[in-house]
């Protein structure tokens, strides 16, 4: 297929390599020159930019009826709906770093205006995924949340957790094997069932004690208190 | 070693399965006998007993200069120097489940009132463990309270995650791949460094939709607005 990539940030510049690595034609333009630099030869036309910006970028882009899709977890394909008489979304489920060297398996949601368009997506997101799947704009949206919640805020846990560590001279590194295990048990048992830990046990004592050694940590200590009654309300319901 | 273990929950079940593997002579007493059945021909007693009734099994217990240990995260080892005049601790730094088949990596924090007794849990644990360390109460405490954070809090939002897919009718296991990666990660890159998403990029649209879609989910809405809060304090800090 013969694609251009609008966007030269982390998710354009990694379905860059992918695509061509896959034996597609690419090229990848950055998202802030000038729209009629992106032409109308492709058969395909990504805009793997912001979520903020993507609208009025779209707004202003006219590709008659080209296929043209977005990468945006969070955003309607609608708003390409003026760009072109064929549209849709290309959604990598999968927290992209285009300085990293492995690339993660990357689920893709495939989403499109008719029938048509989303088998010719598919076909394509299968070049690169063994994992790809329809979804509609409030599937998406709700897929994307969920991820935010499991990708974003468990990355600012380990984040604050990290600095915690080396706050108070302690090995951050020996927690590793426990993170791996909390994770790997998502495989086959529920992340209800296997809950463990002061809050659930409901162990006053050990609760009180650790609010008081986060009295420096402001940011984990309100983290803590919302946890341990959230886990507890969770335990009796 | 001639291992006596009190207690027949998840630790003490399964540091029995370990300790016998490893061709030690061990037995296993539940928690809540009577103290006389525990004896005093052992060279080590392992007291793996919930944290709120450690303190007074301990006190009801005399053991004369026999080694004993607890294997409690959060309790000092003082809690034992009544009990014998050679006391400590082995704390397994994994979340274990007796009912699980597989048992984890457990590193292994040791701890004694005399460095003799530090050098011979010290041999102990390295015959079930090659990640084994030295920790003193208070050094044993902070990794507890950092695997309560990392363990126990990132098993609580992956409860609440797996609720919202279910309520909502999208499929969990999407976003396994994801949260892999985002520990995976954490081999190679401080987390602070690798945060992504709506509030690390300050995308206001973003987050102010995202609350509206968690109304029906009110404790994952709390959840969602302080570490909203708290990655953007982060990253301005």
């Amino acid at each position: 297929m013969n694609i251009t990539i609008v966007g030269s940030g982390n998710v354009g510049t990694v379905l860059y390599s992918m695509l061509k690595k896959a034996g597609h034609i690419v090229r990848q333009l950055a998202g802030r020159g000038p729209v009629q630099d992106i032409g109308n030869s492709s058969d395909l036309y990504i805009l793997a930019i912001a979520d903020d910006i993507l609208p009025s970028f779209a707004g202003s882009l006219q590709l008659n009826d080209k296929l043209v899709v977005h990468t945006a977890g969070s955003v309607s394909i609608e708003i390409l709906q003026n760009t072109s008489t064929n549209y849709g979304v290309f959604y990598p489920l999968q927290s992209i770093r285009k300085e990293l060297n492995s690339t993660p398996e990357i689920p893709i949601l495939i989403g499109a205006n008719t029938e048509e368009n989303k088998a010719i997506l598919y076909s394509l997101a299968a070049t690169i995924s063994k994992d790809v799947h329809y979804a509609n704009d409030e599937q998406r949206r709700k897929l994307h949340l969920a991820a935010v919640i499991t990708n974003n805020f468990i990355n600012h846990l380990l984040a604050l957790t990290e600095d915690y560590c080396q706050k108070e001279s302690i090995d951050f590194k020996l927690l590793l094997p426990l993170i791996n295990e909390t994770i790997h048990r998502l495989q086959f048992s529920p992340a209800k069932d296997v809950q463990t830990g002061p809050a659930q046990r409901n162990d006053i004592t050990t609760i009180q004690k650790q609010r008081e050694m986060l009295i420096q940590h402001p940011s984990l200590l309100h983290i803590y208190q919302l946890f341990t009654e959230s886990i507890i309300s969770l335990r009796s319901s």
